[in-house]
């Protein structure tokens, strides 16, 4: 069983899910979004992500932390910012003993959607799907879930490599 | 009195300076540099830096924490590696409960040389000139030690008009 958080890092908006898988099994447990209120001084800022994942780290106890990776962003100004907010949410999740795992955005939609070229609608409707919400989740939280169930889709295939690998070497000796 | 602790951020080298005030006496405390290898995964590069700036916290209890703010990068790559240090370093400030001052470059330098467009080693020659150090700093020992005093200055500024405003107060009333 792995207890997966994925974050959604941003500087306004910061969006977390947490899924839980057991087998093929999915459970959706809770996903929200960190609102910052862009007249805060940026220290309070990026304290309030930090502080907040915290909270929700210490309070279900994941045993794993998933993350989108960044190699492209549209200007100096808006990376700086990114960066920030990505500095903050990573260091939350190291302080509190948790590895940290990142995928490439084009492999989140390809894991949750069939397609790394999904815009984030398609990104909201599988998610909501896959994890038989009620309703559809908002777009920052549904790419949070996204990359948690991407994370957990990454592990079961290794996992199933390495059993066939076992599997092979069985039969060859 | 106050002890500042003054951070220089980057991916690479973190540069870390702490300087006590009693009056117009300047003490140099201590100062380094967190060196972080580029080989490392990003999340334990970053869980380095939040660490490591803890430490110093933990030890030397200051009273203030100083930053240079940014507002231009070279490109979008080298924003998002920074802000990445950046939100690292700052939160190990907030999560220590240190309010985080933020300082304009052209201000720092201004505060230390005398002039906003001063170079590398002019900032290094008058950190150790104010400082009387018997060597000069690691240029971003020095960048981290300059803001420190940056910020100690604008302090006994603010101090100086506002025990000035309320002289004048006290000869009009």
């Amino acid at each position: 069983m792995s207890l997966v958080l994925g974050v959604d890092p941003g500087s306004r908006l910061t969006g977390f899910g947490l899924v839980q898988s057991l087998g093929a099994k999915l459970d959706y447990v809770t996903s929200g979004v960190i609102r910052i209120a862009p007249t805060l001084p940026l220290p309070e800022r990026l304290d309030l992500i930090y502080e907040s994942l915290i909270e929700v780290i210490e309070k279900h106890q994941p045993s794993e932390f998933a993350i989108e990776s960044v190699f492209m962003s549209k200007s100096a100004g808006s990376a700086l910012k990114l960066g920030q907010a990505r500095g903050a949410a990573i260091v939350a999740a190291t302080s509190q003993g948790l590895e940290v795992h990142e995928y490439e955005a084009r492999k989140v939609k390809q894991s949750v959607v069939g397609t790394g070229a999904a815009d984030k609608l398609q990104v909201q409707h599988m998610v909501k799907t896959l994890l038989k919400l009620p309703k559809t989740p908002q777009e920052d939280a549904a790419d949070a879930l996204a990359v948690a169930l991407c994370h957990i889709n990454t592990q079961k295939h290794l996992l199933s490599v390495a059993q066939s690998k076992h599997f092979r070497r069985g039969r060859l000796v």
